[in-house]
């Protein structure tokens, strides 16, 4: 298997190339800002090295690796408007340059394009990856309405087991499909194909669960953006909801009057102190490394030579041991 | 062939039944009020016809069907959230009722799901299904940009082809595509497909340019709707595009004026004379003529017999003689 940056740099020429119309400019130009705002492109490699760890590239998988890509940039589009985001990658989202009307017409024709991509497949087995690609992407819409379902719950009535599917559904199961669609290029067996969708979808739970921690206990200088953001909103984070279980009744009551404190430095100040008292800290830290033990188990059960899937086994480590 | 009605009483059975899944209902529930708000059917039904015109009725023409009303719905929700509609076919609209947010995702989700009816064709031809469809999916995203565009021009610089081109986009390939899909899944002729895509094209086209007439020159009792909501709108349509083009140069400056003309009635009854004085209306209707005779000459080309296209004659008969 090629590594990831030499995947990165073949992927990066096609997605240079004429992937949309010209015109109507006003359609298309906002789809090919975000396309090339960047971001780290970790989903349509993921597809590559699915390719290559069954078998060979192919156009095929450039077709299915555009398609992921042009997909998930379609839910940025959209979820910055739900969400009202003014950046995206150190940028203006598509509707503060754009307005709503056209971001959301621009990512609607994002995802007819990816379906374009996907039906230029030749292979026989085009019917399964759509229906992968459809499952998935309705999981997709489901998280994202999850999310937004357990954002206006007050903290008393959201459960663990709610947000763990509402996490897995919105960021995991991408993850998951881009590996395995790219292993359905190949010539994966049902079970490695299994066995990529969780080694995916694991990796991408652990990472969930580390970038709740890093927002409450990574390093400044290192994680590059004010610490204590998710506090300060009171989202709902695996910590939050963690200490939230974890404490007695009336602490559960200090917990939820803290959620109203004004002072911003003192209320960040005062919620860590509170999950270091309950260890909701150390908690994150294992529950990361199950899942990364689980990944990890996932990834041992494909039936290739271990010297195939160390590119996959640096990706996974590099991805869960950042700082920042 | 089955009669229309016969033919959308299948549908409407199919509709009823499960076509999403009950859970996040805040996902899906909006989805299904659209769905169950009705509508004429006539892209689905159309559909089934250039079924049963050249073979039979099977799940997959059902498939298809379900598909076409689920992207059209779709392009409802959306399309009513830039416009900021609060109305549709008589109720409150999506968004007016769960929310932009909510609303956007729902049509977001509507979309997978018509690709999802899709996938699950059997026929050997889905490919060439999906990409008439991903074609045709992509130019009603191209007309309804081009509907902003234009709405955002000074009169003075909309050219009556590009009115064409936007209408032709936005509302007339998906009746094109539906009856072409169709014709797929019976077993039409390269030639005969041809046929039945400009006979919806070309229908679609003249429907279009009768509701510009009748909102301007329809018998209020019968047209149900206030006459003249378009002039009052400024809403460039084929009669406005005309005029102006008509006109001499001290007579387009007398209707660039009628624009900004404050009293409601009075600006409805000069503009319509000003259509009079230009003969405009007869021209509409012989345009639309023009765009019937070119239907009918297409349906005349499709190798069945006559017998078999006497419904969707009178389908175009029915949708190009109305008076509301």
């Amino acid at each position: 298997m090629q590594s990831f940056e030499t995947l990165l740099k073949l992927l990066e020429t096609r997605l240079a190339g004429r992937i949309f119309p010209e015109r109507p400019e006003n359609l298309y130009d906002p789809a090919r800002y975000i396309l090339r705002l960047g971001g780290k492109r970790i989903r349509p490699v993921l597809c590559m090295m699915g390719s290559e760890l069954l078998g060979d590239l192919s156009e095929d998988t450039f077709r299915a690796a555009i398609a992921i890509e042009l997909f998930h940039n379609f839910t940025l589009v959209h979820d910055d408007i739900m969400d009202e985001a003014p950046l995206r990658r150190g940028h203006p989202t598509v509707h503060s340059k754009v307005g709503t009307s056209n971001a959301l017409l621009s990512g609607d024709v994002m995802l007819v394009q990816a379906y374009e991509e996907l039906s230029r497949i030749k292979k026989e087995n085009i019917v399964d990856i759509l229906q992968v690609f459809n499952q998935t992407a309705k999981e997709v819409c489901e998280g994202q309405q999850l999310d937004m379902d357990l954002a206006g719950l007050p903290l008393e009535q959201v459960k663990m087991k709610d947000y763990l599917c509402m996490i897995t559904l919105k960021t995991s199961v991408l993850l998951a499909a881009s590996l395995q669609i790219g292993g359905m290029l190949g010539a994966g067996t049902a079970k490695d194909l299994e066995n990529m969708y969780a080694f995916g979808k694991n990796v991408g739970i652990a990472f969930q669960i580390q970038d709740d921690y890093l927002d409450a206990f990574g390093d400044y200088e290192k994680f590059g953006k004010q610490i204590g953001g998710d506090i300060l909103a009171n989202k709902k984070t695996f910590l939050l909801i963690k200490a939230y279980e974890l404490a007695e009744d009336k602490q559960k009551e200090e917990l939820l009057t803290l959620l109203n404190h004004k002072d911003k430095e003192g209320k960040v100040k005062k919620v860590l102190s509170f999950y270091r008292a309950h260890e909701v800290d150390q908690w994150a830290q294992e529950k990361k490394d199950h899942f990364v033990a689980l990944a990890k188990e996932a990834l041992d059960n494909i039936r290739v030579v271990p010297d195939r899937k160390r590119e996959l086994e640096m990706l996974m480590t590099r991805l869960l041991n950042r700082e920042n």
